[in-house]
C-alpha cells in the first residue's frame, strides 16, 4: 500500500482535505465540507465589522471531511491507514479565547450564546480602536515591532482582538485562560492537547500577527503587554517561548481522533501555518515569485532574503522570519475584500439574478476605459498598503446608461489597481518580483479577471495548475514530517518540484490596454491618495472629465 | 354645452392633453400617449450625451392623444366642439431643424437616417464642447448675456446644438432654413404655419435657451452670431424681432387640424411655453414660492421682482422677463437627472427585478445617515449650480453589507443635496422662497422621497394636489386666450385660484433627521466642490471615517 499525506485546509467558509501520495507527490483526491452555522460559517451581528465563527462547527465539519476523504479514498482503493503525515492549514488571524484545557469559551455553556466566545474571524474589524492603539503604543515603547507589520497594527490581528475583547466584555475576558491562533488549535485538537502550556504556537501566526520574533526574545515582553493593559498579562504569560516552523511537527495524532477514521495513532502532525502561505507553497513559491492567493481576499506572498538582516518593508502585512519556508523571510501583503466584492455586488446589490459567469461574459465585451468607471476596492477597507479598516467602497463616472456589467468590470479593475499599488510599494523598497503566480478560484474560473490582471499590473500572469494549492501546501507540509518520522529530511523545494505545477496559459499584458491602464492607474491613485493617505489635498476637479475623455477615446477606437 | 379649454403637454416621453372647463378651472380629465418611436420616444446611439427625438412621432402621438381626449369628452357628454383655445408646453430647449415650410428636416426622405435631423431632446449633452465656446465668446464679446443665463451658457442650450450640429453635420445644417424649438413648433404645426418667418418665438424658450432678451434688442445681434459661426447667421436671420409671452397668442387652430377632431377651426393657441414653467403655473406659482418640478430631472422655478431691474444671479440655469408669469421674472434652475437616476438604477443596474414601491419600502426602515453611504446626483451632468456635463455620478460608503435599498436611499438623498445646495445658492443672492410646492409623479406617489427633501432642505414640502400640473398649466394658458378671444382679460393669478390646489399633506422636517443630514450636507459639499469646482483642493481623509461615524451613531440610537 502507497504512503499517503493529508493536507487539512480551514478555509473562511468550508474545510477541505486533500490526499497526497507521499513518495509521487502525485494529488489523489479532495473533498470539502461547508460551515454548517451562521451565513456558510460566519456568524454576524449589526455591527459590520463583526465576524465570528464557531470552534465546534470548525472540528465538526473538520470529522465530516475526514469521513468523506475516508470514503474517497476507499473507492480507490486506499485506506486510511496508509496516512504517514498530516498538515494543517487555517485562516488568521483568527483567534479563539480558550480554557486551559483547551475548551473553546464557546462550549462553555455560559457562553454558548455570546459572539465574543467564539472565534474571531481574520475578517473582524471591531478592534480598530484598539488597533490604533496598539500601534501607538508599539511607536512609544516599542518602536523596533513597527519594522516587521509594515508600520501598524490592523485590526485583524491577535492582540487587537483579545484587547478589544477585555474593553468590550471583561466577563467572557476573564472566563478565558488563554487564546488560540485557529491554526494552532486545530493541530491541538487532533493530537488530543489538553493542557493550554503543551500547545505548541506556529511561527507564521505568531510572527504575522503576534508580534513574535526571535529578535526580542519571543512574543512581546510582559512590560510591554502590561503597557497595553495589565488584563493581558495572563494572555502573555500563557504563551510558549518559542514558535514553530512548518520544519517541525507540532505533535502525534491522539487515538480518539486516530479512531474516528482509521488513521494510525502516532503519525506526525506538521506545525500548523496560516492558509495563505500554506497555499503559496503549495503554488511552488521561490525566489522572485509573487504568490498571489484570490479568494474573497487576497494574500500576496514574497521570500525574503534571509541573509538580509533588515526585515524593514513599510505598508505591508508583515515580515516574519521562517513563515512560509525554512531559511527565507515570508513578506506577506493583501486586500481585505477581492472576491467578497464581487460577491457583494452579485448577493447585495443584483440579488442574485445574473452570475458571475453572465456579469464575466457581457464585461468581456468591453475595452480598457470603455465603461468610464473606476472604483476604490475597499469596501472591507484596506488592508495593505494603508492598513485602515475605516474606510469604505467607493464608485464614479457613472451615467444614466451605466450597466449592471460595467460596474462588475470596474469593481475587478479596482481589485487589479488595489493589487498593482502593493506589488509597485514592495518593488520601490527592493523586493525583486520577476513573476506572479496566481492561484484561488477566481484565478482558474475567470480569464477577464487574469486578464485585468495581466494589463494593469503589466506582468505576466501565470496560474498554480491544481485548485487547492493551500491544502495542496498542507499535504507538503504533512510529507515533510512523514518524512523526518522516517529519519529522512526531503526539502520543500524538492516536495514541490513533484506537486507544483503551473499552467500553460499564461496571462501576457496586451500593449493597447497596458497603455489606457496607466492613465486609469494614475486617476486611482488620485482616489487613493486623497481617501486613504492623511493629510492629502489634491485638485479632483479633472477626475471625471479625464473618465470621460478616456471612455470617447477608447469609443472612437471602435 | 360648456366651454372647455385643452392643455397639451409635450413631456420626454409623452404627450398628454388636459381636458379644463373654461369658466370653473375644473379638470375633466386627462389623457397620454406614449411616443412611438426608440426608447420611449428617445432616440440614442453609442455616444452617451446623445438623446434626440422624432417631429413625426410628436405630431402623431399628438394626434392619438387628441383622439383618445375626444373619447374621453365624449363619455362625459361633451363634444370638441366646446373647445375654446389651446395652450401648449413642451421640453426644451428642444430644437429641431426645418425646411422653410416648417417641414422638419427628419421627414425630408435623404435624412430620415440621420440622428442630427431630429429634435435635440433637452437631455442631449453632445454639444458640451461648444457650450464652453459659446460661454467664452459670449464673456469675451457680449459679458452682459452672462447675467441672464447663470454664468455659462449650457450644453442642452439652442445654440449650442445648432453650432455643434454645424461642426460635426454640415450637410443636415445646411439643409435646415431655420431650427425651432419643440414649444414654438407644435403651436405652428397646430395653427397650420407653411413659412417659417411667419413663427411667432414664445419669450420663455427664446429668454431662458435662445439669449433672447428685450435689453438688448430680442435675439443676439448678428455680428455676435458671426463670431460664434458665419454660417448660423443664416438660422439668427430666420428668428423674429420679437419674442412673445403667455399673454399672447401664437395663432389660430388651422381648419385641418380643427377637422382631425371636430374642434371648431380658427380657435386661439397660446404661445408656446417650457414644461417646466407650464407646471410651475400649474402649481399655483406666487411671489415667494418655489415650485419645484420633479420628473427625470427636475426643475426649480421662482418669480422674481420686474420692479428689480438687475437680473444677475449667478449659478442657476437663467432669468428671463415674463417667462413664467406676466410681469414677473421667471427664474429657473435645476437638476438634471432625479427620476432618472432611480430609474437608471432599477432598469440598468438591478435589471428591473425590484420595482421603486419595494425599494422605497425598504428603505423607509432605514434612518437618516444609516447606510454609511453618500452619493453624488451628477450620472446626467450638473445642471445647476455647476452648469457642467463633464461630471458623472458617484457613491462611496459601501461595506460589504450594503444593500440594494441602501444605494437606492442614498441615490435619493444625493439629489436631495443637490437641490438643497440650488436653493441657498439663490437665497445667498437675496432671492426670497417662502415655500416649496412640488409637484410631478415623484412628489405624490413617494412619501419618503418627499419627507428626505423636507429633512434635508429644512423647509417644509407642499404638493400640488393635481396629478398633471404642466398639463393644467398649458390649459390655464389655453383658457387666458379663450377670454382674451371673448375680449375679457383674467389674470392668471384668478384663473391659478380656481384650479390650483395643494393637497392637505404637507411633509414637515424632522428635527433629529434634520441634524443628521446637516452633518451629511456638509460631507457632500466637500465633494461637491471636490470634483466639481476648478482650483479645490480639499482633505478627503475624513470623509470615508466621518460617514463611518455618523453610521454607528445612528446605528446606535436604534
Amino acid at each position: 500500500m502507497k504512503k499517503i499525506v493529508l493536507g487539512i485546509d480551514f478555509g473562511s467558509s468550508a474545510v477541505r482535505v486533500l490526499t497526497m501520495e507521499q513518495e509521487s507527490g502525485k494529488v489523489l483526491n479532495s473533498v470539502e465540507q461547508i460551515y454548517s452555522e451562521g451565513d456558510n460559517g460566519v456568524l454576524t451581528s449589526d455591527n459590520v465589522h463583526l465576524a465570528r465563527q464557531s470552534a465546534t462547527d470548525y472540528v465538526k465539519s473538520m470529522e465530516i471531511a475526514l469521513q468523506k476523504s475516508k470514503e474517497k479514498n476507499k473507492q480507490i482503493g486506499i485506506d486510511m491507514s496508509s496516512v504517514t503525515g498530516i498538515g494543517v492549514d487555517a485562516t488568521g488571524s483568527t483567534p479563539l479565547p480558550v480554557k486551559s484545557d483547551l475548551t473553546p469559551l464557546s462550549e462553555i455553556s455560559e457562553f454558548k450564546d455570546n459572539l465574543n466566545a467564539y472565534s474571531w474571524m481574520w475578517k473582524d474589524h471591531t478592534s480598530h480602536e484598539e488597533a490604533i492603539f496598539i500601534t501607538n503604543k508599539i511607536t512609544e515603547l516599542r518602536p523596533e515591532y513597527l519594522s516587521t507589520i509594515g508600520g501598524a497594527y490592523s485590526s485583524e490581528w491577535f492582540w487587537a482582538k483579545i484587547l478589544h475583547c477585555r474593553n468590550i466584555d471583561k466577563k467572557a475576558f476573564d472566563a478565558a485562560d488563554s487564546w488560540v491562533e485557529l491554526s494552532d488549535f486545530i493541530p491541538g485538537v487532533l493530537a488530543g492537547v489538553k493542557n493550554i502550556t503543551k500547545l505548541k504556537r506556529n511561527v507564521c501566526a505568531a510572527g504575522h500577527k503576534g508580534l513574535y520574533n526571535a529578535k526580542w526574545g519571543g512574543f512581546p515582553d510582559l512590560e510591554f503587554i502590561d503597557a497595553l493593559n495589565p488584563d493581558l498579562v495572563k494572555v502573555a504569560k500563557s504563551l510558549p517561548k518559542e514558535a514553530f516552523s512548518i520544519e517541525h511537527t507540532s505533535g502525534e495524532l491522539s487515538k480518539e481522533w486516530a479512531d474516528k477514521v482509521g488513521i494510525k495513532a502516532g503519525i506526525p502532525i506538521a506545525m500548523g501555518i496560516l492558509d495563505a502561505h500554506s497555499g503559496a507553497i503549495g503554488s511552488g513559491i521561490k525566489d522572485g515569485s509573487l504568490v498571489k492567493i484570490i479568494g474573497t481576499s487576497t494574500c500576496d506572498l514574497v521570500l525574503g532574503d534571509i541573509k538580509n538582516k533588515d526585515t524593514s518593508i513599510e505598508g505591508v502585512a508583515g515580515v516574519a522570519t521562517e513563515s512560509v519556508l525554512p531559511e527565507y523571510f515570508g513578506i506577506e501583503a493583501g486586500q481585505s475584500a477581492v472576491g467578497d466584492i464581487l460577491n457583494w455586488f452579485i448577493n447585495n446589490v443584483l440579488n442574485k439574478t445574473k452570475t458571475h459567469a453572465e456579469l464575466t461574459k457581457l464585461a468581456e465585451y468591453l475595452k480598457p476605459g470603455e465603461s468610464g468607471l473606476l472604483g476604490l476596492d475597499w469596501n472591507n477597507g484596506n488592508r495593505n498598503i494603508l492598513t485602515d479598516p475605516l474606510l469604505s467602497g467607493l464608485i464614479l463616472g457613472q451615467s444614466l446608461l451605466t450597466k449592471d456589467f460595467e460596474i462588475y468590470r470596474a469593481l475587478i479593475e479596482s481589485t487589479a489597481f488595489g493589487a498593482r499599488r502593493i506589488i509597485e510599494h514592495m518593488e520601490s523598497q527592493g523586493v525583486v518580483i520577476n513573476e506572479v503566480v496566481n492561484c484561488g478560484g477566481i484565478s482558474q474560473k475567470n480569464p477577464l479577471f487574469m486578464q485585468i490582471y495581466a494589463d494593469v499590473i503589466n506582468k505576466p500572469m501565470k496560474i498554480a495548475a491544481i485548485d487547492e494549492t493551500v491544502a495542496l501546501g498542507a499535504a507538503l507540509m504533512g510529507a515533510h514530517v512523514a518524512y523526518k518520522g522516517e529519519g529522512k529530511d526531503v526539502s520543500y523545494n524538492d516536495l514541490q518540484d513533484k506537486s507544483c505545477e503551473i499552467l500553460e496559459k499564461v496571462y501576457n499584458p496586451n500593449t493597447n490596454a497596458v497603455e489606457v491602464y496607466e492613465n486609469l492607474y494614475q486617476i486611482y491613485l488620485k482616489l487613493h491618495d486623497s481617501f486613504g493617505v492623511k493629510g492629502t489635498k489634491i485638485e479632483m476637479y479633472s477626475v471625471m472629465k479625464d473618465l470621460i475623455e478616456i471612455k470617447n477615446n477608447v469609443s472612437i477606437i471602435a
